[in-house]
This record gives structure tokens, C-alpha cells and sequence, in this order.
């Protein structure tokens, strides 16, 4: 007999049934809502080889409801990647096993972005999206043509994000990027009526994405609507009726379903109404075969496409580059023997923007923007023409007023590989992109953000635009390398490292304001140890200064007071605290010597610095909101000036 | 002769200009764009009273694109505000003038919330709508019946936030909103052509608003457009078509006008292209006239009010209200009681649904809600019905999935007065509300959000739903209470403590799992001292255990290991370090003595806990990202267990 498609696709809804049950934990309504949906996407349209989860060329599939994660676990299984296998899904859900509760990208090589903070898988895919159409601009189709498919919810459609990242898509016309929603009308809080009474479809219209509705149960409508999707060249979404649950007698096409266990009765009621006879985690062998044959379609592309990157001049440029092959080159070596010979005194945004301009130069695989900031954040230069719809080969992207969806797409271009992306906006505004910016850290990719008017440095704009918690809160954030350099040459250093990750983001918080030339030599990365003795004590040691960026110069001035009243001072750059807290007890002694008064400086926040100073040293910065004055007049204000600073350390040491 | 609308509109052009260009520095273009709009608002439809800012019943205007600040100042100037005087204005952006970058709420009465930070000015009135709605289905016409304007740009359209915001207000469909879009077709990079391609109208119109436009300098055609508002019965958008800069003749209608002064000599040129020959910050004595006469109808509206408040019989109920008198009564202290005749074994969400049963019960003014995670917050209750379209008098909003929208709409609420809002979403997606819970505390607004599912306890859903960074880097922040209960009493003392704060928010972060009963007396709120002795060593006090939340009850049991050990060893509950920082030094000295071996221990970023155990101490936590399991193989994992603990206590004591 033939298997139907309902049967395949009840291969899902067993899984993501039983694997929840046998968590007492999870999410089976929408794996067994969009089980239809998903057997048609994977049968019929999903460029994938599973023996190869990383070939370049394979579409993108993105789980943006990543509760609904059985779907993807049960999908890579019955599709025949090596992972997960059926005993990673018997322990769905448990210490260990790489089908975690959310779908992970550093679990499972099939899964090509971690979701479940909503809203977010989608905005990834659009630069994915991106990705593919910049790269197919250099390298052709016969290397890069492929498609970004989205499984997205209610609440992903919810989210303030889903705005910005459609805005993007719609703008760029990505007409490779299919949105399959998930339209069933039901959120945890209960019907979609509690809470909006939107029309999903017209507002993708407006937003100049092509729109079309289908019945998510029916196989050939399905078909119709993504064959539609395909044949259209802007972005499409796909609104998939759906019953929640679907299968679930009892319980399908109510919240009860989404995120907990159907319940043993239940799970059998199911098992009845959907015909599924086989024991829980076991597949019935014409199923498993009927499964594994979706595969061989992409297998067989897969070995077309070697053939034509064997044959293809750019083969290894090409191979270097997705494999995340970036450095410096001669024109970043020329850059920093011009700081050497000329040192200028710049802003740390004007030195980002200098060291760019020999980066973008040297590393064609960087692509850049700023959300609507690009002449305050410095992010553009001569070698990246704008990225537009008739032009995907540009290397500059105007992401508009939208940092959050900026944020997310360069997740999804770093994900999709070949492209290391870098994107401006205020460091106060680092609170609009906060989510993107973990998962950046947690999928530990090499996003670079740049962060400028890094203090009240910036001056007049006031509170609301001068980040006082935002350096402090950042550190805290688990795998996210911040940085923030004092000058010229610690910019370009840091620039360095930045690009030199190959499993965190960087931040780079840089300076409105001018900063005067602190480093005259650039033959080693001084900024690699986190911290260091930019200048040792003259007289005998009493105190080490710990500054960062532009309070470094600042507390050179203290340490000239200090020495001129006898008492010897050290001062360190502290430009990453996380790349310090990585260096040897030793060296971290050294420079912070126990017997010594340990004071920090840092226009912000000092919350956290005792890590540092202890709870006896000193701690210079601001633990109120900001104000709106000129920046001299701020730092007045706030108590940063060499002579407010020293007059309280000698008070201190009593000298 | 009379007076045009454009020489009345000219006068906020020439304040905008003059004032920029004395600081050098700010946004002349947006002014001087939408000075014809902004008149016609003021002479002909809003409702205000000049002598009376804070009139409970006055319309509410709202500056959503903050950057435009002189708009505001001047607009406030004009009609005869007591501030901002002409001096203040003269003094734009210098220290201590009330005319910062952005408009600041807590400097000037006229001011109705802080922007600057795009897109939240918008869904801050969304909140100050649905209060309105709210109050006027308790009190009536008679007493609450007025209407809420915003001024909005491009940035304030494109951030995500204005899709949650306006999604909400389509859905409550509050006819008493209207939106002025400044349509200039610019951004800060140029051309909105270089990022969006979106019908804006109809994207509205999608989420169920009215909308029109006008032409922006036409007075006839803006009274149109906002008569044809205010008769529909949906929130609308008005797309007002101006011309950046309006009259600055080189620079107008580029971006050259957004974010710097024009330069004296374009001033000069805008002067003669205007006609207008007053000297900077001179106001024609005609013209100010002129503009104090708006006032005259809102003065007369205010009196007739104060008429029908006179004969209320809910006068007093009213005024207590919108002054913010709430205190919990009855229902509340029954409820304590309550804890100490049964001390309950639950969740400290479960614990803080069952205070705001009492409190709901005791305080009307209560208006909660969630963002989508209702039965997960625990964040409604029995006194609490859901306040829709048809039912405004409801006091329990299903916000969606809307963290931002909802946390900038309780700013609105709290703002407009009259209201106390919580709302509820998992601790982690303080990350997607981030921007609005520091605009809470820029604007020392009583706001409570309720965030559950504070830590690795929550489980299975693994790293995107675990929060690691989210206590210390809420903490960071200025002006925000953060507090974190360790069982059902401590979390009623919490809600008391947020109740009681007439200038901050507070933030509650708590558990999903269940907590044992650690206090049994509930006559003194021991919570207010931020950090308490829960426990005193029996043995000779060699160790200080400072927990919060759910690892209080786990510091327990490392005590009870150290004292079997012949350790003494004291518990202290940190429920606040803000609480605890503002104690006295002796207080803190007694709590945390300098000689003692201070460890803390919560499930979360070690970074910061530093100030209280100094470098020597011992920090408990977790500095990584988080894993999906059961929770008890988490603590584990994560080396939190009393055995795990307490071992390295005993190591450091060479004990």
C-alpha cells in the first residue's frame, strides 16, 4: 500500500506525544498541529542531505516556536540524520540529551539556530535570508541557491520584533524566505481573541510580503500555497490553518494542548484517532523508510553541487569563507603603523570607523550596518556600498530604526556562515536588542557589536541616551565578550580580538567624544590580557587605578596628582574584564596586588567593581541616571575629575 | 490683524531654532516640521489648563519622538505654563535646566512622560488610553473624560514596539487615541526610501485603527483630518505629510535638519523665509497673546469640572485615587495571619497569586495582567475580571505576547495616575522589556512586575527560558527595586514594600518551584531592611550565608552541614540588596561583619557579589548559560547543593 501523508505525519505527532510524556514535560500541541505541514515541507520542497547537516547550499529551516522543538527532533530523526537519535529523544528534556527543551544549534548539527525567546527565529532568518542572496551575488548559483523556511506562531507573529524583521525582509525583498505560520488560534493564555484582533495577512501585505492561506491538514492545499510562495518573488507568508493538538480527541484546538502533557488517556485516545498502533518511540518500518527516501533528492543535489564547486574558480575562497576563515591583512598592519607614526587623537567611534576602513578592506566576508545611526556609530566605510534589493552584493545594510531586528539578522547571517556581520546603535540601546544579543552568546557566534556614546560623555541628549547600567549588565551576560578600548590603537586591538572569535560575540562600547593618543606601540595585542599596566607607579606603590576607555586618560591625570603628592600609582586598562578574569592568578596578582588599594574608574555604573577593588578599595562612576548638560559640565557633576578623584584617594590613604 | 496659524506655528519654529543653536546642539527639524500640527493641536483641540498641569481630567500629550524636545518646550512656553520660562529655555540642554535633550516628566509638571528612547512614547500613551477608558467606566464622564495625542516619527513606526503598542490598542479599540505621525519621509541616514518600503496606513488599518492623513502644513487640512479622528470610534493614525526643517530653505527636507543646528547663517535665512523678524527668544507680544488665549478654553472646562467633583459623591474616592493612596487593608492582613496559622509549602508565584488575591480585594486601583503567561505568572485573581472593548470597567489585561508593549503601557497607567499596574512575564524576557522597565525608573514610576520562573528552578525549558544575568543586571540599574522572596511571607512583605514606593518600580522575581516555609511571624516586615538574620549561628559564628529567593532555603541546609560540623554559621536572607545598600553602615557592618567569611549563594551570575563578600569570600552561582532538565539534576549539575556547598566552606575554614 501506499502511505499516506497523514501517516508520515503522524510519525511526528507520536514522537513529540510520546517524547512529552515521558518528560512529564514540554510542548506537544504544535508539533501535532503543524505535523502536516512540516511531512509536506520535508517531502516535497526541503534541500537537505543528512549526511552532511552543514553542506552550504542546503535550504534553512527555522523552528521560530521553539517550544514546539519535537517537531524539529522528531523531523532530523525520521529524515535520517545522525541526530538525535531515537534514545536522544527517549530522553527529550533531560540533562544531556541534545533534544533539549528548546531546540539548540550547539546541540544538534541539524538545527540551525536555537529558538524559543519568540519572535526571534524568524528575525534570524531573514539574515539568513540575507546571507544567501549576498553570497549567491559573489559566487552565482551554482554555489548559493538556496531557501530559508520558517515554522513560526501566533507569538512569534506577536512579538514587537516580527515588525522590524518583516520590515527588513519586505524592504530587501527576500523572496526565498517562506513563513509557514502556524494559524490555529490559540495562545497559552487561551484564544487569540483574548488579546488581538489583527489581520495578520494584511499587515504582511503592507510590509510588501506576498501572503496566501492554506489548509495546514490538507497535503495538496499545502502544496498549492508554497508552490505559490515559491513562484512569487517577495517574501511569503503562508498562514496554515491548523487545529492545535491535531489528534488529540479531548483536547485539540485548546490551550490545554500547548504546553503540557496530553496525560497517559489522552496520549492513547490519540494514538486511537490517529490510527497509530505502534508502541511509544517505536516507528513502523514503511514509515521509516518512507521518511528516510525524503532525503535522497538533496543528496543527489548535494553531489551536483560538489561537482560544480570542484569545477569552480572560487572553490577555495569559497570553502575558506564559510568555514568562518577571516583575518587581518595588509592594510589593517598599515593602518596600525600609521597610529604608531601619526597617533591621533580621536573618539573611539572615529578610530572603529579608521580601523574598519582597513578591515572592510582586507575581509571581504564583513558586512555591516547600523540601525538608522550610521554617522554617529561610524559603521560605514569606502569598501561597503549599500546592500539593496538590486544589489545583494553591497556590504553595508541600512537596518533602519530597528536594533532589535538588526540584532537578530546578524545572528542569522553569522548562523548561515560566510559572512562576519558587525551593527551600530547607541550602547544605551543595547536594552532594545538584549535578547539578540544572548542569543548571540548562547549560539556563540562572532557577532560584533558596535556600541557607541558608550557614557555621558555624549553630553546633551540626557539620561535616556547615556547607559549607566549597560557596561555592568552586559559583563554579566554569560559568553558575550565586551570590550571598551581607550584610544586608537586599544580600538584596533580590540578589533582584532573581535574577529579572532570563533565561538562569542564582541561589544564594543566606544566614545562620542575625543580621546586623547595613551598607546605608542603596537608590536603585541596588549589588549588580549583584558587588563594591563599601561603605566607603572613612579614613587613607591600605593594604589592601582583601574580604568576603561575614556576614564583611562582620566586616570592618568589622577596618577600624575597622586605622584606629584608622593604616592607611586599604577594605572591598568582594564578593556575586558572577561578576557582578564580569563588570564593566570598570577598575572592577575600581579597587576592587582592584594596589599594595594585598588581603585576603579568607569563612567558608569560601579555595581560589580568590588570584583576588582574588593570592599575596601575605592570605586569611581555613577550609580544614578545621567542628565542632560555638556560633557565637561557631566563629569563635573558627577564627581570623574582628576582633582575630585585624587583628593578622595589621598583622603584614603591618608596622605 | 489677525494672527495666521503659520506666524502662531513660526513662533515654536524660531523657539527650536534659537535654542539649538545656543547649546549646539539638538533636533531643530522635527520642531519646525511639525510646528503648524502641533498648533493646531494646541488652539483647537487639547485639553489643558496652563495654571493646573497636573488636572486629573486634562487631556495628555505625548512627545513620542523625544528628540524633538523644543517642540514641547516651546509648545508649553507659549500657552503659559509656569515652566519652562523663557530662561529655560535659553538654558536647553545645559545642567539644571528642566529643558534637557528629552522631554523629562520629573522636570517639567507640563511634560507628561520621558522619551527620547523611539517608539515608547507611543505605547506609554497606549497605557495612558487605556487608563483613561478605565477610570471613566468607574467614575463616569462627569469626571474622567478626556483624550490622549502623540507626536510621532518614523522611528517611533518602525521599532517593534509599535507593533505590540498599536496591536493593543486596535484590540481595545481606544477611540480616544490619536496618533500624529510626522510623515516627513526622513531618517537619520536619509531617505526612509534607504530602509522601509511599508504602507504604514495600511499596516494600521490592519491592526483595526483609523486612519487619513493631511497635509501637515495646512491648518484646514490637519482640523480635518483630526475631526474625522475623533469621530471614528477606533484609535487613529493621521499621516501628516511635512517637510522636515519647514523653513530652514537649504536644509529642509533632508536630514541635515534632524540632529544638529542649523549654523547662524542658515537661521538667519530661515528667519527672512519665515518673516520673522523678533530677536532670538523674543515672542512678538501679538503672538504670545495669541497663544495664551488656547489656554482660556481648558481653563473654563477645568472650572466647570471642578464644579461636577464638587458634587461627586466619589470626591474623595477620586482624589485618592489619582493622588496614589493605595495601602493594602482587611483582606491583606487576614491573609498574613493566614501564613502564620498555616505556613504553605508553594512556589513564591503562587505565593505572590495568593497575596494579590488579598490585595486585588483590598485596593481597586490594582490593574494587573500578563504578556501571554496568565497561569504562569500567577497574576490574576478572583477581584480581578478581564477588561476588554466592550467592558473597559475590567481590571485584568490579556497584554498578548507583548512584553514591551505591556511594560511601556503600565508606564502610561501609572503616569496618567489612578492606576497601579503589574503584569507578569518569566524573568528572562525582562530582556524584551528592558527599555520600558528603565524608562519605569527614569520616570520613578510605581510599576510591579511580576517575573516568574527565576532561575535554572524552572526546568526543562533550558538556557533561552533560564535567567543567569537577569537579578545582578537588574540590579545594576538605577532607581529599580529588585526583590526576591524566599517563601509565602516574605513575598506578601514584598508586595507591601512595591505598594508602598511612591518613586520607583519594583521588579519580584519568583519561582516556578515549591519553596518550604522559612518565616512564621509576620509582625515586623523584615523584608524592609533589604538583607536580614533569618537564622544566627549556634556554634561560633565562622561563616555568613547571604542567599536570596529559593536558595535561602538550600543556605539552610548548608548551615545545618556547618554547624554539625562545629562551624557556626549565620543565614541571611538578601531579599533586596537596593534595600540593604540604603541601611546604615552599622546595620550592614552587624549583618555582614568585616571578619567573617561572607558566601553567597544564588542560582544565578556570580558577578557583583563581590560587594558583599568581598575578593575573599565565596561566591555560589552560575556563570554560564544554563541547560535544559529536570531541576533537580540541575542543582546538581550546577554544584548547587547543600553537600556540594558546604564542602568547600569547610575546605576554605580548613575545618
Amino acid at each position: 500500500m501506499t502511505l499516506s501523508e497523514r501517516q508520515l505525519a503522524n510519525a511526528i505527532r507520536a514522537l513529540a506525544m510520546d517524547a512529552v510524556q515521558a518528560a512529564n514535560s514540554g510542548h506537544p500541541g504544535m508539533p501535532m498541529g503543524m505535523a502536516d505541514v512540516a511531512t509536506v515541507l520535508y517531502s516535497d520542497y526541503l534541500k537537505f542531505d543528512p549526511s552532511d547537516p552543514k553542506w552550504a547550499d542546503r535550504d534553512r529551516f527555522v523552528l521560530s516556536a521553539g517550544h514546539g522543538s519535537m517537531l524539529a527532533y522528531a523531523t532530523l530523526h525520521l529524515a535520517g540524520y545522525a541526530r538525535p537519535t531515537m534514545d536522544d529523544i527517549r530522553n527529550f528534556r533531560q540533562l544531556n540529551s541534545p533534544c533539549a527543551g528548546h531546540p539548540e544549534n550547539f546541540e544538534l548539527a541539524g538545527i540551525e539556530t536555537t529558538t524559543g525567546p519568540l519572535g526571534q527565529g524568524l528575525a534570524t532568518a531573514v539574515g539568513m535570508a540575507i546571507a544567501e542572496r549576498h553570497l549567491n551575488a559573489i559566487y552565482g548559483d551554482d554555489l548559493v541557491d538556496h531557501r530559508t523556511w520558517v515554522i513560526a506562531g501566533d507569538g512569534c507573529l506577536m512579538e514587537g520584533i516580527n515588525h522590524e524583521a518583516i520590515g527588513l525582509a519586505g524592504h530587501l525583498q527576500l523572496g526565498r524566505l517562506v513563513v509557514l505560520w502556524d494559524d490555529n488560534k490559540i495562545t497559552i493564555d487561551g484564544s487569540t481573541d483574548l488579546s488581538t484582533s489583527e489581520d495578520v495577512r494584511a499587515r504582511y501585505a503592507a510590509t510588501g510580503w506576498h501572503v496566501d492561506s492554506c489548509d495546514g491538514h490538507d497535503p495538496a492545499d499545502i502544496c498549492r500555497a508554497i508552490d505559490g510562495a515559491i513562484a512569487d518573488n517577495r517574501p511569503s507568508l503562508i498562514a496554515c490553518r491548523t487545529v492545535i493538538g491535531f489528534g488529540a480527541p479531548n483536547k485539540q484546538g485548546t490551550s490545554a494542548t500547548h504546553g503540557s502533557p496530553l496525560g497517559a488517556d489522552e496520549v492513547a485516545a490519540a494514538r486511537e484517532t490517529l490510527g497509530w498502533t505502534a508502541e511509544p518511540f517505536v516507528i513502523p518500518a514503511d514509515i521509516a523508510e518512507a521518511w528516510k527516501a525524503f532525503g535522497a533528492k538533496g543528496k543527489a543535489l548535494h553531489a551536483e553541487w560538489n561537482s560544480r564547486l570542484a569545477r569552480n574558480e572560487k572553490k577555495t575562497d569559497f570553502s575558506d569563507r564559510l568555514n568562518g576563515q577571516v583575518a587581518p591583512g595588509a592594510a589593517f598592519k598599515a593602518y596600525l603603523d600609521g597610529l604608531v607614526a601619526e597617533p591621533p587623537k580621536v573618539a573611539t567611534r572615529k578610530a572603529s570607523e579608521n580601523a574598519l576602513g582597513a578591515l572592510t578592506a582586507d575581509i571581504d566576508a564583513l558586512v555591516g550596518g547600523s540601525a538608522d545611526l550610521t554617522g554617529s556609530n561610524n559603521t560605514k566605510t569606502s569598501s561597503t556600498k549599500p546592500l539593496t534589493k538590486s544589489d545583494y552584493s553591497g556590504r553595508y545594510i541600512y537596518y533602519g530604526i530597528r536594533e532589535f531586528g538588526m540584532a537578530a539578522a546578524m545572528n542569522g547571517m553569522a548562523l548561515h556562515g560566510g559572512i562576519v556581520p558587525y551593527g551600530g546603535t547607541f550602547l544605551v540601546f543595547a536594552d532594545y536588542c538584549r535578547g539578540a544579543i544572548r542569543l548571540s552568546a548562547l549560539q556563540r557566534q562572532r557577532v560584533v557589536y558596535v556600541m557607541t556614546h558608550d557614557s555621558i560623555g555624549l553630553g546633551e541628549d540626557g539620561p535616556t541616551h547615556q547607559p549607566i547600567e549597560h557596561l555592568q549588565s552586559l559583563r554579566a551576560m554569560p559568553n558575550l565578550l565586551v570590550m571598551r578600548p581607550a584610544d586608537a590603537v586599544e580600538t584596533a586591538e580590540c578589533w582584532a580580538i573581535a574577529l579572532a572569535q570563533d565561538s562569542r560575540p564582541s561589544l564594543l562600547a566606544l566614545t562620542r567624544q575625543n580621546l586623547p593618543p595613551l598607546r605608542h606601540d603596537v608590536t603585541e595585542n596588549l589588549c588580549l590580557k583584558g587588563g594591563y599596566r599601561l603605566r607603572a607607579a613612579s614613587a613607591a606603590k600605593k594604589v592601582v587605578l583601574v580604568a576603561t576607555g575614556s576614564e583611562v586618560s582620566l586616570a592618568i591625570e589622577v596618577a600624575d596628582k597622586l605622584e606629584a603628592a608622593g604616592q607611586g600609582a599604577d594605572v591598568v586598562s582594564m578593556v575586558s574584564t572577561e578576557l582578564f578574569d580569563e588570564q593566570d592568578a598570577a598575572y592577575q596578582a600581579d597587576i592587582l596586588p592584594a596589599d594595594t588599594l585598588i581603585v576603579s574608574i568607569e563612567a558608569g555604573t560601579t555595581f560589580g567593581w568590588e570584583r576588582y577593588t574588593g570592599r575596601d578599595g575605592l570605586r569611581f562612576g555613577i550609580d544614578s541616571f545621567g542628565a542632560s548638560a555638556p560633557i565637561d559640565d557631566l563629569y563635573r557633576h558627577f564627581g570623574l575629575t582628576g582633582d575630585a578623584i585624587t583628593s578622595q584617594i589621598l583622603a584614603r590613604l591618608g596622605a
